[in-house]
């Protein structure tokens, strides 16, 4: 028998070197974050609730991220970290989608500390208003003892500072956090600078190590970041999303213009391309999947 | 009551003008192509498998389907087609299909003449064996005597010269299934030049009106079509995908090769672009739907 | 085109006279009861919750819930009522749900003002604080504002009763509902005497009529009920499931015991019923649905 | 790490012992399944289809057999045999199931040779066309080379008898799959005697050993099927849905003529017993699960 992948996961972060990952919307999207040779696929609210054209707001249902999930990890050899916003309610929804979670497959799970209904961190003018510390390391308890595999990787997520309340009490929320069980503190920020992260990160006197999410601060880049020390994961959170609505809506306004597709071939995936993504090598060959 | 989208497109139908439509993995895609001002939205079997990272080939089930075009209709004001492979089975299955995609508030749905479990039009060296002309018709009828809107349309594809049977039967065809009650005829063909199909429109002389798919002779373009009078509908049948494919790949591959995100800031849709795809105004204004 | 299922229980609300509706797990449950000519049914949470041996407190998400209500309606010409629980987050999730159980083509939605997540109602113990009213009145407000056909019917919940909050709490949360928007007040007791709600209904002022569910005091029978007047619909919110279980498990028992099935079978429905329920009368006459 | 469900059935398997099982329509049917002590549960395509309302024909798709058997699995310690009706297509289609399926972490499958879209077995007039024995024999092939687990059962159902082909050609049949790798062969027969099955089991000179499903024939009991050594499991395919049919149409209609619930209380399950069956517990102490 294979390595679950939560045990391929453990082991990634065994070897302390940075893990980079990559948001997805869908299975196709993970897959080509496989073929780039990222570490892991972030299965993220963001991507999938975009790609449902739904604002990211605890508006699809778990069974509505599972299934996107379920069909990434089903295409990928790759760990797959599952975007479980807030949890869907309180401390035994968690427990629930802990357990379904780790059942689809999945290597690890995140909840972050918002009311829900969450809003998404990086909109202008969201409203952020956080659970309680010791409620939300309710949450935390209860994915930690829901899961059936000890190695199944709970990462808690801090909103202290997308929500505006400062270093203390992000670090007194992670400090909560990996008492209550997390592996992994994913420190979120809307700075424009990385500064607010780093000074965290360097003041952070706890074992867990963090993940962080570099959209608004893209200088800080991974060679920086191994440097810190104190972080395990990087999440490029929604570029497969933003680089494929740019990219179609260009060919498409184009396709419009000129009635027809004959000035856009060279922006696109071949056909041959297509079916190898898709594992179609017709019948002489069944089809294979990772 | 707003009319159906089966009454909107039936109307459009009516005006006579050649109506361009586009296939859409997802409810995002979907919004692009309203946005880019084409007239429907064509629910891609292709597309949909592409986004699951399954060959196209009977492997996804209808309820995946319709789940999908689903989501991409809730998206959209513009009339869904649905891509309904070969209805699933026999005619019963045909029949319990037609109810649930009518259900669902699609307009349209289009059954092909291939044997299940099918393979994908464009690959080379498939195996594309058709059903006898009377079991096909009989699908036809069965999803013509299932829908309960008569303004829901019915199209019947042939796959007559994919499958190499020439325009002879391809003809033989398309009038058996206008004569079972098909509102059109989507003729598909693979070859690099439109004149195969553009030789079988002008010989024809029943009334259906046609639909096709220009993927492999890119040069018959919208002006060209008009002109040929019997085509109602034309579908870009994969673009969106192959595009977002070549461009996700590229942008994920210097991602990987810079370890970080500072280069790739130009390719990307802003965020705000994307809250408003997704409709997130923020709470002063409710998130508003199509 | 025939009414929309809203505009069938709109018109059955019409008559004046009491309707009575019955909980359903699924379609079976759901075509038993249309075939025993009850007049409606209640896409039940807690039925459904249980199908799926999980707690009725907002562990199922809207998706389980929905797809469980879809399938009712599909087998069944009467109007589903969907219990929508607590609506799934704040208004704006009750919005976003509106939308997609009117598009499932239901009849009808119950949300009610405990706060998220919710605890069963009946059950010992169980804790049940509300939301404010001006709070649930925007969620009732948001509900009505989100439906596209008039004739969709929003039914307000109000848990006041179950909560020990007294009679005139009760009257107020209805009076604020009714002028939200809601159509109907479904007002629930825990009582094991009809008297609370009695008493509640013979002190209304208002112009809404009620939605009862005499589970703990089925003594309330519907001639009594009817002489009340101001009761619109009864619900025999989970007789079907609680059935189900004492004869399944009974007679599961006796085949563990007796290792075998020979002394069960004047318990069973026959083959022939169960293939008429399913719909199924071969080939020669293809699967007819309601 | 516990055992997977597959390793728990395998090694039952490996006891010798008559397993006995029962099929179930939900997760409700299975949680009653457990608690009456049987071996295993049987995701069972006519339970799942009846539950929905429509024949069992192929009519409902792999997602949605999927999804209730996953529910079932969820909720029970039992290993959960799933019904895969003829496995949804042709052997590609078996692949992509049989990774699904063990995905689901359900224990066993069970493909049958009748041709797609298939009949139910039992009703009288049925069509029962079977595939090729090599064609189906590529089938089980199929599944137990796209199985990850050994452990992972594939069961192969001949409906040689059903289709009137006699015992010869089940023989031959069952040869033929045995050689393809299933470990068990599903043998069923719609005879009023377990004649006929049991002079296939006598005839038999493989070392697979059988399943049988004695719908028709129940004076089959255990202690007799024991003795004829060459069983390995028995299942009792409908009789859950079947009882729960009978009951509640009896109690609906009683419900219907007194005009209210007061006269079935002894009928139903008390309210406890089902928050038990739910795993409700109250606040104090968390739902748990199997």
């Amino acid at each position: 028998m294979t390595a679950t992948k939560a045990t391929q996961l453990r082991s990634l972060l065994g070897t302390g070197r940075l893990l980079a990952g990559v948001g997805a919307r869908d299975a196709l999207d993970a897959r080509l974050i496989e073929e780039a040779q990222f570490d892991f696929v972030w299965a993220s609210s963001f991507c999938i609730s975009a790609a449902n054209c739904v604002p990211d707001s605890s508006i699809l249902s778990m069974t509505q991220f599972l299934d996107a999930a379920r069909a990434m990890n089903e295409a990928v050899r790759l760990p797959v970290v599952f975007d479980a916003d807030t949890g869907y309610g309180d401390e035994h929804n968690v427990a629930y989608a802990t357990k379904r979670i780790e059942e689809a497959g999945l290597a690890a799970l995140c909840i972050e500390d918002k009311v829900f209904p969450k809003q998404t961190s990086l909109r202008a003018g969201g409203r952020h208003a956080l659970l309680p510390i010791e409620e939300f390391a309710r949450k935390v308890e209860s994915a930690v003892s829901a899961r059936q595999n000890e190695d199944f990787v709970v990462m808690a997520r801090t909103e202290a500072l997308i929500a505006g309340l400062g270093q203390e009490e992000a670090l007194r929320r992670a400090h909560a956090y990996e008492e209550a069980g997390a592996d992994c503190i994913l420190l979120h920020s809307k700075s424009r600078s990385a500064s607010e992260v780093v000074q965290c990160l360097r003041a952070w006197t706890g074992k867990a190590r963090f993940v962080i999410v570099p959209t608004n601060y893209p200088d800080l880049i991974e060679p920086v970041i191994e440097e810190l020390g104190t972080v395990a994961m990087v999440i490029y959170g929604n570029h497969t999303v933003r680089v494929a609505v740019k990219a179609v809506r260009d060919v498409l306004s184009e396709m419009r213009a000129v009635h027809g597709i004959h000035t856009v071939g060279d922006r696109l995936a071949t056909l041959e391309e297509m079916f190898s993504l898709q594992r179609d090598f017709g019948k002489a060959e069944p089809p294979k999947e990772a």
